[in-house]
């Protein structure tokens, strides 16, 4: 079998080695698709070099087959189609309080322990979630980032009728906007990269570019002063988190799904004036995956607009070359069949 | 009819003037005792001369008894003891989305209009609450600020048996902490003043000083690693505000009692990581109110302990300046009898 290895420096090979055997309570998938993401794009720049353990196999956004099922595992047969849920929570204590998928000894696999970018992957049976044998495996390797945008709608609790502002058109913030469409919800995506404003309008989305239009002035006209009942801030600069407080209104709900690497001023006195909500959102939950799973199912959103490139897995090192050359793509996918 | 006014320049003047009827729809009071707020230290200070009408009689944590009646106003007879909400909504709009507590238009009385530091004072019939017969018109002076505290603890969703911890113990920071152990919290203060801290001690609450005990390292160990459930943030230093996203657990509530002028650094990346909430919370809701009725009318927890001192009316500009002088004091009580 063909797996690739992040070597460090920028540098990813592609080696022949040894199939192995699930080990008890694992299952060992035949990898279909495994997406890019920004995670890493960071460890290809060496920025988490520290983290990982080089060299290593990354990637967690995949989609696959069972090939070969170990001792102990119930409810998968060689072939079934799946994807992966890639948290190790198996260092949970009672101080994570029953919240296993942020549980502070939580290990995320393709990061922490061996991931997808590779043919064959042994994963313990429950990280497992069954697809429906109609699904397109290339769509299914979005069910993991499509995960994150519905835990992000969740926490929120965003409603039917509410006005939700995404602040950031790249991947995650369309992915966040489609999921909040799909809630019944009016959802306003503010970006500035004119490609990424003509993605998300070509996905039926609504966009202000907020060099050109003041993204609060239009959100308050078209809300009669209510303003966003919901933000979404993805894009982790600071002008985002300037504007989210104002483009909020009494009550507004921020979620917090950018990684913000350190300290930044935020406008508390607005939290206390209009009773803000700040919710910080990582990862996702067993039901987040399955409210994925069902839309890409459906795939009433057109999903495959996402996918900006396919690369076979031979072409690891290319791909992540194109990626940095093509800074407005969306999802990469890497073709592990 | 005596009533002080703020003159500017920290001056408070009492005068003679004519007592005035209730006009349709409102209530005449005979104001007992006025509690002095921090915004009225603030106003003292000249900090807010650009929102306050000079001259204006100001105050808002009061208690006293109905004494005449304007038309229209039902279920009050004179003499009842009362305390005021005092919050004028009357210029709420559908984009205040039900929330009157903090609607854009909302006038504070005390502050945008006239307030209690007088003798008689003629306000809305929709700010009243009833106290019973046997209420301590002393004591019932602090209903207003335990109001805010008692709403700080609902948005905080607290429930028995969780961890809470209040950063500053001023106050509000003392009655918060005292809300938050009647609903079965284990309370810890954290506070730098050995006054304030006796203080706290005094009224049977749990206390660390930062300065001598690492908050954090102390909340670790007595939670078993799962931290503090819940942070109310009443200090507004930015000492605080570095250490709330550090001594919340997962999933912990951090509540934004304190009023930041400013911009300050916040840990947004510790929102993500452990999913942490920041909720704004400013005055108080009807049920607060009653809540807080309930909690005075009860004492359990020896409120009197809170009150620092007391003068009559016409020493109004004398105990402005006590309270300059004595920063570690609690409350200060005008006796407009």
């Amino acid at each position: 079998m063909k797996a690739s290895f992040y070597e460090g420096n920028q540098t990813f090979t592609v080696v022949e080695k040894e199939m192995e055997a699930p080990a008890s309570g694992e299952v060992r998938i035949k990898v279909a698709y495994c997406g890019v993401c920004g995670t890493d794009v960071h460890i290809y720049h060496g920025m988490m070099d520290k983290r990982v353990n080089i060299p290593v196999t990354i990637g967690h956004e995949m989609s696959g087959t069972v090939d070969a099922i170990g001792e102990g595992v119930e409810g998968f047969a060689v072939g079934d189609k799946i994807t992966v849920r890639p948290l190790d929570n198996r260092g949970e204590t009672p101080a994570d309080k029953g919240h296993s998928h942020i549980a502070k000894a939580l290990k995320f696999i393709g990061i922490d322990s061996p991931g997808a970018m590779q043919q064959y992957w042994n994963v313990p049976a429950f990280t497992l979630h069954k697809l429906k044998e109609a699904t397109d495996l290339k769509l299914a390797a979005l069910i993991e980032p499509l995960s994150v945008a519905c835990h992000d709608v969740r926490m929120s609790e965003l409603k039917k009728g509410e006005v939700a502002v995404v602040l950031g058109g790249g991947p995650i913030g369309l992915l966040v906007a489609l999921v909040a469409k799909s809630k019944g919800a009016r959802v306003i995506i503010s970006e500035v990269n004119e490609i990424r404003i003509e993605m998300a309008k070509n996905m039926g989305l609504e966009v202000v570019n907020p060099i050109s239009t003041d993204l609060v002035t239009y959100v308050d006209q078209e809300t009669k002063g209510g303003l966003a009942d919901v933000v979404f801030e993805v894009a982790g600069v600071q002008a985002s988190l300037d504007v989210m407080t104002e483009v909020a209104g009494i009550r507004g709900r921020i979620i917090m799904v950018a990684i913000h690497g350190e300290k930044k001023p935020v406008d508390l006195f607005k939290f206390f004036w209009k009773e803000l909500g700040l919710i910080g959102a990582r990862v996702y939950q067993k039901e987040d995956y399955e409210e994925s799973i069902q839309l890409i199912t459906e795939n009433k959103y057109n999903f495959e607009k996402l996918i900006t490139g396919t690369k076979p897995l031979d072409q690891i090192q290319q791909l992540f070359e194109d990626i940095d050359k093509n800074p407005t793509g969306m999802k990469f996918l890497i073709d592990c069949q």
